[in-house]
């Protein structure tokens, strides 16, 4: 169910690479990537769940409203962090050139699919 | 010199509050912002300056190459972070209903200049 929603945004870029569903508390409940010797997506969604605490508790002392997602652009990736209702996010990765627009539509149209498949 | 350049980005863009040209150390060079009784736009550069410091470290752990761009996505605002070389970064702010696409884009016309005039 959760591999399928995963499955979907990251088949549908171009330049995909994976994505995985967390909680808040680090432990990831389901990923789906494409196999890339020199990846550990485990570690991308760990080190990223925790810029996202960041970012969480900076809107929250800015007085920003909730942190609905954060996008990152390294020399090799995109990486986007969107929030999937209270205690869960998903980390989506993608090559530095793949289409970014697409899996952020890709991410708002499936959220709601995975916040319905949480409850 | 600065004030010009960051006044376009921020006049140029939909729903644009204000644009911080910033040093790693969280010292300010430049600021431009449309006045707003509830934002202290340095506030949000430093606190912000903060999560891109988190955020370059975690792409070196990750060995994602050097980090470019963050935006963060709240109820409330739009923030871009851009790097501007390697010690200074800009910390762009817009409305939430803005047009996060053109901020981008003028990010992506006036770095060159920034960098020409930080030289």
């Amino acid at each position: 169910m959760f591999d399928e929603i995963l499955c979907r945004i990251v088949d549908e870029t171009k330049g995909g690479i994976g994505a995985v569903l967390m909680g808040y508390d680090g432990i990831a409940v389901e990923q789906y990537f494409l196999p890339r010797e020199e990846f550990d997506l485990q570690l991308v969604a760990v080190e990223y769940a925790n810029i996202l605490k960041e970012v969480r508790k900076t809107a929250e002392i800015l007085r920003s409203g909730e942190t609905e997602e954060v996008s990152i652009r390294t020399e090799k990736f995109y990486v986007i962090i969107r929030t999937v209702g209270d205690e869960y996010f998903v980390v989506m990765t993608l090559e530095r050139d793949g289409n970014y627009g697409k899996a952020r539509y890709l991410l708002t149209r499936e959220v709601p699919q995975l916040i319905l498949a949480l409850a």
